[in-house]
């Protein structure tokens, strides 16, 4: 089913070389070629192979298995949605949204994987393009969220909210998170947002501490065109991030744009995973039926 | 465009009669055919003509008005979803979500509309069976939602929840709300649920007052099949409603099977509607770009 | 310090009368004397003594152990408010707020208790009075809230609330809680009311799944009247619940007083109690510091 | 009643000049000694009396005018605090919870304060010190909150919190405000905190979009010392604000202690000052009773 299996380790973290190891070990006798990324030969220095960067890996690896968190997975979701892989998270410890296969069950959930016994899950990603004066100054992806906030101020912001050209509301709040369903178990939640089940085709704008009470959180469909306009009223800047990394800082007028990326990546699971039973898990849901 | 139009208007409400009596005037100028319900009937006895049952007027009217609240056009709504009629709705004085014509703006609308010129949005409703120990006791649409909540006990209901199948939660709480995009704007809003744009094909599953704090609403696919068990480990009765109103008391292990049903609603507007202008004055959002 | 110690016991649950043989064991080893309620002698009929009234026990014990759930210990509270006696909660197995006391660390902390090492609360409870045109129809207290939600029915219901007799808001909602901080990690925190530390003498009025969004939770004085009014608006009836009990049906126009009865109760802890630990627990915060 | 007046106005506001002008004119006319502040003075040059810094006007006068937002009078009153001057706020259009007397009835309001016809309300403020390895790096006052919260980054930061050496929780946020019953209605409210009567001698600690969807707000007493960690379990920088202005840059490890202030103001209302008729009016409550 997979001819060659790539390994993507979290950086700087010393709990990931005993996975990799094992991980590695476990490749190596079933006689399945894998190749390493930087992150994983650094932990595993004796595995003796050169590491590649994360997108190397696509051209000769069918399943890329990310040992980390769901951080981890993020990035190297960005990295590789361009390329038609499919992508396994294994957790360190606590269990993930997406890195949802322990350490402890890798080798019988790889068993049935490599089998060819496992559930895939196709996620979509968001593309951001801020824009000042007709220009586009950077771009990013997002697996989690786009999120428009206020910068090192203490001052609200006023963002303008367009969905298909169409005027949503001006807000006066500490920001406006856009988020995938994949990102609603993420920031959005925290700041009030629903959870959306990962086969909807829909994004929530949730807005961060509004200073309307009634400003709620609105699920719109994927495909819209979001565009969110650092209104000129304000006199602070505003920071855009993607997955929670700094894309760049906004000035007043400049706009944000967020349509759905053509792309999206090819989430695997092992053949019993249940995604209500992980919300029952992270979200300390009663268990019990 | 429409042969023949039917008017429905709000029962016991003396502000309906000048409304109805003025859209009589304006159809019969227009030399349009009309047909009324009995609540136009009773509160128009001038207009001379025999009233006629609801859903009698589907037979020969392309489209209903319906002059009242959004409770009026939701009781309309389930009468008439399935005759292929088109509804409009207007209020008596506050814009409604549903009843988004003025009655002083009626006119200019109805020119425009008998016109061919409007906007026509499909809405989907839910479909509820009560079912205890494999047998159908009752079942209902609903436009806005499906709500299990306790009756009149002052005590937490616990509710199991399934969505096609797969157990979701476990929830000691007040209720439980099963809402479609229109009713998100209603009941779901006040439990804490996110606004969901009309066009969206989700339901949301929205907790009243839950015992878990992180028992969030989670909005799933419309075409799942979501059961809610009344769980065998509580004593008090639950309550099921549909559109606010009684269907039936449930006991300890009854089922309550909601789907989406088979066919929709085809709601009218004017050609100048917007669903977000709407939300802005009903939510009181600041109005201002 | 304690000359006679009563047992309180929760009703008709069989894992009580472990605890309580347990518990008369302990106080025969110590030489203490003791007094059982009916609930006791129930679960364990072999003590050979007469079952008492809760209240009863007052008259010759100066702490009561409660042994349940925190639904037992508010009961007790209730009964024994207008007796100056100690009052102490022993769980079955899930920590409660009230009932703190492991049946496993029981004995520990009863060596601390009875030696005169322990902390004392004092904790409040309210009074509520139901008034139909100027007759007094009913009274209840409450030492988690008084609450006038509506009853048997799928509509809101519409209350107008007055603060010292002045109007605070007319609201529509499913009801109103108004919770004493012992209460407010009870039915007001579903409700999304606020965390009030037991020390405060305040209240927290929280509105039920509020139509008007900013209809927020208020805190109030403790030693505020608190007036509720059933808004003759509105033709369903309400429920008047103390502490989750039903205490009468509300018809339209009836008022409920809520003041801060006179005397409150006061709870005993082990001398390493510690509120937030409990808050920690209950809530799932993180433990770690 | 009052010998002297001082008028403090909202610094950058044309809409200042024509109530100022039409403020100075009114007391002129009474014969009122007045002085002003720099910002009166900037807006009304022909006024041709020297404007003075707002805390010098302590010294002369009894009662001080602001002319402004909410903002103004915050600042006012930080100025103030130590002198013992009455305030009374002047809204430019929009009514403020503090700056509550309308400029269309401001001489109305006047000639009853003046009259000495007025309500008082006492109002704290907090003290805040940032501690770096025991040494005091900055202090600052505040009336409506004191804010610990993320910097220009992305992503969450951990705060450890205690309340009377006490630890409370630990929680990864956005934030956390400590505010008081006056800014009960500002910040804390958007992030979700309770409303807390202006006559509570109560605090509350409103997480800002916590991880953990159960860290709600907590009400404790306002004599309480509150201390906030920046935990050195994470590596981004926090920024400490009073009243919504940069105090300073918080490094891992700096702890913010938080104190009620020895001193509060007098905040002056007209005769038939209301809060909950304000409350309504600001939060779009239903107004009819």
């Amino acid at each position: 089913m997979f001819e060659s299996v790539g390994i993507v380790a979290k950086q700087d973290d010393p709990r990931v070389a005993e996975t990799c190891r094992a991980l590695i070990d476990y490749l190596h006798r079933r006689g399945c070629a894998y190749h390493l990324d930087t992150g994983c030969t650094a932990a595993v220095p004796e595995a003796a192979v050169p590491g590649r960067e994360c997108q190397a890996l696509a051209a000769s690896c069918q399943l890329v298995i990310v040992v980390g968190g769901d951080g981890t997975l993020l990035r190297a979701a960005r990295m590789l949605v361009d390329h038609d892989v499919r992508l396994l998270g294994i957790n360190l410890g606590r269990v993930g949204f997406l890195t949802d296969v322990s350490h402890r069950e890798m080798t019988a959930s790889l068993d049935a994987i490599l089998a060819g016994r496992f559930q895939e899950e196709a996620r979509f990603l968001l593309h951001a393009v801020a824009v000042r004066q007709g220009v586009a100054l950077a771009e990013s992806d997002a697996l989690n969220d786009v999120v428009v906030q206020k910068g090192n101020v203490a001052r609200l912001i006023q963002l303008d909210t367009f969905v298909d050209d169409r005027f949503v509301s001006s807000q006066r709040s500490d920001g406006l998170i856009v988020s995938t369903p994949t990102g609603s178990t993420a920031y959005a939640l925290s700041g009030g947002g629903p959870l959306l089940h990962p086969a909807l085709n829909a994004i929530a704008l949730v807005p961060i501490c509004p200073h309307t009470l009634s400003n709620r959180p609105i699920v719109v469909g994927a495909d819209s065109r979001v565009e969110i306009v650092v209104s000129p009223d304000q006199h602070t800047c505003a920071l855009l991030t993607c997955d929670g990394e700094n894309v760049m800082e906004l000035a007043v007028g400049d706009r944000v744009v967020v349509r759905k990326k053509g792309r999206g990546i090819r989430l695997i699971h092992p053949p019993d995973h249940d995604y209500f039973a992980t919300l029952r898990t992270k979200l300390h849901w009663a268990k019990e039926l």
